[in-house]
């Protein structure tokens, strides 16, 4: 039997004592944001990095000022084997509001549903068994034939990322040399849906801006000075107006450099994906797709920039009317990239069309709010592949490869801070509730994602 | 010696007595929205009473809810002279900040000063020196020859113009009989400088209306939605930019209707008048023009519609980003009418030309905030005729026709309630710091505007 049949034996026949290690996990009430939870967060950390240690890894728990970093790490059976880092974290959202919970959010159990089995529990989805899929994974190898790993595999797992992550750039920076690996591996997303795998491979970039328009050094009397004197709200309306075409295209000059068309493969998988429109918006009351006309609304969600007004202020805005001519007005906007969009080309071409469309009398005065670039994992890039092929296996659906409309902001980190692409590959379902009372992740979500790793890890070693 | 002549001079000879009967009215501190000087307005009305009382008029003071009326009557010499109804006002606004008095408020003085004799006194310039130009001007006719009225006069004085006139719709419905005469007159305008009298012909009209645009039934996560759900701001924006074009005209269907080009004579003496825009614009700290193409300020201020935004929200609006796309975005617009728009075609062509740019999914949610037409004294009324050649005899300058920026609603009540049109004669300064400490009327606006009054009264007579 090859190996990793064995493997998958291995992790097949360990499901009760996977789930009873999760169960302890998750027993730990590791509330990252809550002082009064310090303690066993810090209990939280040091129980992983036992487990790490009884298999027989290198582990540390390393404090910061905020709640400790663990760190891991085990050798490969070969020494030329590829080293991955994984990061996980083992911090959870506050379980309030406790009364809406079935039972209570630290003690969980196994619920049977219509769908199949759950696991029930505060942070089961978000992140605790996630990353645990990982963890039971490598227990499979180190069970099984010489008990070596695949692959050199070094663990961050992280106790504040419910918190923004405080500690986490100047750690990195600290060890950049124990955790630069040669891909990240991460497992903190979803699936398409329950039967069907996914690998997140696109994170779009933003880029945030706002923009005043000032006009008279003070706010006039429409009636006195109503037409000869210039009005920002008009000013601004007007380039708002002006940022988008009749077909939904964004208008600044350059907007697309570094945009690709998706690979035909990719275009034609999201094509054929069980994906209603019609749902998407009904959901949030609306029924007809707006935005780049031409395109699907995953693509545009996916692998396609927007730009979007935020925010909007000026004049009199409380209740009644007052005739003003305001001295200023001000909008936010939000620009979501992709590809290799130039995030700093992006905010310098928005601030000339500003300035290009400002009329005598108008000054403009500009605030960045932060920029960043989209982070895409290549499409020909040969672990994706790899990655693919191993879950097509597992589940015998091809994986979709998937776009993130969110921000995870750890895959930057690792881009600009270590050099390092991340492989993105979860097993939550829409349907988790992380965050949420009664957060839960199918037993499904748990054994085959763990059983998704073996493939995956022992794929990427090939 | 003609009657006017010796009208004039007993005004002349009388400037004294007139200026002390003025301070007496000044020293009575009818300041109108302070409870605490309730009694003060009663014995400011109960002493104009007198005042007309004394020169053979019928007057009797009205309680109402607030302060008194006064209205009083006399007949003319000729039984079919035609009659005017003159409204002033006694109260005045409170005087503080009082620290920036140079002497008390409620203690009026002479003061010399380059540009000659000032008055300086709380209220003296609105209303109580303008009101007391036409009753001192009435009792140099009195004191004159057979002691008899060119024109048949009712004076109706409120004391509640400084707090918005709460009892005046009531009072003018129940005494419309009364005070329904052929033309109202009305001194509480300004002349166009020093040595230049003015005739306020056109007060423009306003339309108030505040549009909010629905999209999602909820605030949305940009980075979820942002392309295939529509923003409302961009919606509101759009709008927004297609109301005007780029010669600064208002796009509605219809709305230049009713807008007559001035009359050639009337464009001359304003093209004459010696207005620099610059002026009016360096003071709050423009420079170039806005508005329509190829009119002037005084033409845009005047006698062109306009149509404004003064106030827009939508969105997130507090410090820093926030990538929300939001549910909903208004504004609030002010349309000004001239001429014989009509309010109610305005505000519905607004609404016919935000829905007709609705897109799919998106629903628009108005409210009235008040619509009123412009008023306007004909360019031929004879009266508007007569009082041109009388205030040429006084001043030797030809006096400027004015439109008004801001509103006056008495002149919309007597045209709507009284079916009366308004000649709107007054002697004010830009300079008067009228409702500021230090209030000033000077002398030569009170000495020549009686004079300018007794030769208006004598004109619309003969």
């Amino acid at each position: 039997m090859a190996l990793l049949d064995q493997v998958l034996g291995k992790i097949d026949a360990n499901l009760d004592a996977s789930l009873e290690r999760l169960f302890k996990l998750i027993s730990i009430k590791s509330v990252s944001t809550d002082p009064a939870f310090k303690g066993d967060c810090a209990q939280a950390a040091a129980w992983v990095a036992g487990e790490l240690k009884g298999l027989g890894f290198e582990a540390s728990v390393h404090p910061t000022e905020g709640h400790a970093m663990v760190v891991a790490n085990a050798t490969a059976a070969r020494p030329d084997a590829p080293h991955f880092l994984f990061y996980g974290h083992y911090d959870v959202q506050p379980p309030d509001p406790l009364d809406l919970w079935e039972t209570p959010p630290f003690e969980p159990r196994l619920a049977d549903t219509p769908t199949g089995k759950q696991i029930i529990g505060r942070g089961v989805a978000d992140d605790k068994g996630q990353l645990m899929t990982f963890i039971e994974a490598l227990r499979a190898f180190k069970e099984t034939g010489t008990g070596e790993l695949p692959c050199r595999v070094t663990i961050l797992l992280e106790g504040e990322e419910e918190t923004g992550s405080p500690s986490l750039p100047g750690f990195l920076e600290k060890h950049k040399a124990e955790l630069k690996a040669d891909l990240a591996l991460v497992c903190d997303t979803g699936m398409w849906d329950r039967a069907t795998p996914a690998i997140t491979t696109m994170l779009r970039g933003l880029v945030l801006e706002e923009v005043t328009i000032h006009g008279a050094d003070r706010d006039l009397h429409s009636g006195m000075f109503g037409g000869p004197a210039i009005n920002p709200i008009r000013v601004l309306s007007r380039i708002i107006a002006d940022l988008h075409d009749d077909q939904g295209r964004v208008m600044l000059p350059g907007f697309y450099d570094g945009v690709a068309e998706l690979p035909d493969e990719i275009a034609a998988q999201w094509r054929n994906l069980p994906f209603s429109e019609a749902a998407f918006l009904g959901d949030v009351g609306l029924s007809v797709p707006a935005g780049e006309q031409g395109r699907s609304a995953l693509e545009m969600l996916w692998s396609r920039p927007t730009c979007d007004v935020n925010g909007i202020n000026g004049g009199y805005t409380a209740k009644g009317s007052k005739t003003v001519l305001p001295a200023a007005a001000s909008a936010k906007f939000s620009f979501r990239l992709v590809g290799e969009q130039d995030p700093e080309k992006i905010a310098a071409a928005f601030r000339d069309f500003v300035r290009a469309r400002l009329p005598a009398d108008c000054e403009a005065e500009f605030l960045s709010h932060g920029a960043s670039s989209a982070l895409q994992l290549p499409f020909s890039s040969d672990a994706l592949t790899r990655a693919r092929a191993a879950l097509q296996d597992e589940w015998g659906k091809e994986p979709v490869l998937a776009g993130c409309g969110g921000s995870i902001p750890i895959v930057g980190s690792f881009k600009h801070d270590l050099g390092m692409d991340t492989l993105m590959i979860g097993f939550g379902l829409e349907d988790d509730r992380i965050h949420s009372p009664n957060e839960k992740y199918d037993l499904s979500s748990f054994h085959k994602g763990t059983r998704s790793w073996a493939r995956v890890l022992s794929a990427l070693a090939a």
